[in-house]
């Protein structure tokens, strides 16, 4: 499994940029715990939890920082 | 549902990206449970437990540390 | 309510700087929850908990750390 | 109390820069919670439970990472 | 045992760089508990308890965000 | 006890950045609680708790992110 689908931190426009940092982040959980069984159990906990979510939201902003960074911000 | 609200992260004043900044983080967490029913649970947690209020704060600053690079801080 | 007072990130002084980090902070929290009796009850808590004490001083080293970028750190 | 002592981000030395660090990160806690008894008890805490001292570190490392791009990292 | 595997934060494609952040954020847990076992034991808790699975992907797009730069973003 | 050993941010290769990271990182910890006895049944808990392990890393990769800002990443 690809980590960066595409292979690039390059979008044409800023929601392509927000949709990638949320694929990073969930490729980089796959590749953490393959385990797809496992991950399932977990949504369920991550997704209804609201501290989960917090956190979850809290690393797509990080994952979408870089990505903005590199696309000068699509000014 | 748009992740980034007029796909756009320049806005014309700092209140505005502010305001972004809280949108971003909100629509992130519509997308990762769009249940609306358990979000609703949800809030009523972290909207009133300190900790995840503190959380959520933090969500926003690190959006808002985005944005406001993208608009060169409205200098 | 104003997220941002003053709808600029830029101040004389360091020291005003990090003042408006700590009410950016505070704004974003109220904004998230605006009834006052339910903060009030919240802050004997985060305000006690060094747990809490702690994650709010990130918050406001977070908002700082953009406040003083946009101030190209009062050099 | 001054929530920046000495008003500048600026140090001679990257070791001042890192005690400046402490110091914002310890002056804004005493900001939010002004209470000296309050705080000695929730010091006992902190400073003991590796959770916390972990936290407080945290706070230090994203503090001097603002003061350290405010000196040009001291090149 | 080396920190940062090939002593050098430059990567010929993001996905190598994404690579790198994982092992980086690995080699530091290694580095602070040399002894397998136990990290055997944890990477069981760590690895299915979804709070962690975040925290640890948090880690990487935090050590992400520092190869990216270095890289130019591999624009 | 000094906070950055060598109280300079530039080494001479990202490996021994790397390490610089780590130490500053241990250098805030025995700042805050300066007590042996203490440091060390807390590092029975941070070092095989998972939880901390992970937050510990965290540390370091904000740390390193310093580091190499301030030696242009070794390029």
């Amino acid at each position: 499994m690809e980590l960066i689908p595409g292979n690039s931190l390059i979008t044409e426009t800023p929601e392509a940029g927000r949709r990638l940092a949320m694929d990073m982040a969930l490729h980089s959980i796959y590749a953490i715990q393959p385990d797809g069984e496992i991950l399932k159990t977990g949504r369920t906990v991550y997704a209804t939890d609201p501290d989960e979510l917090i956190a979850s939201s809290q690393v797509v902003a990080l994952e979408f920082a870089t990505i903005a960074a590199a696309n000068n911000y699509w000014r």
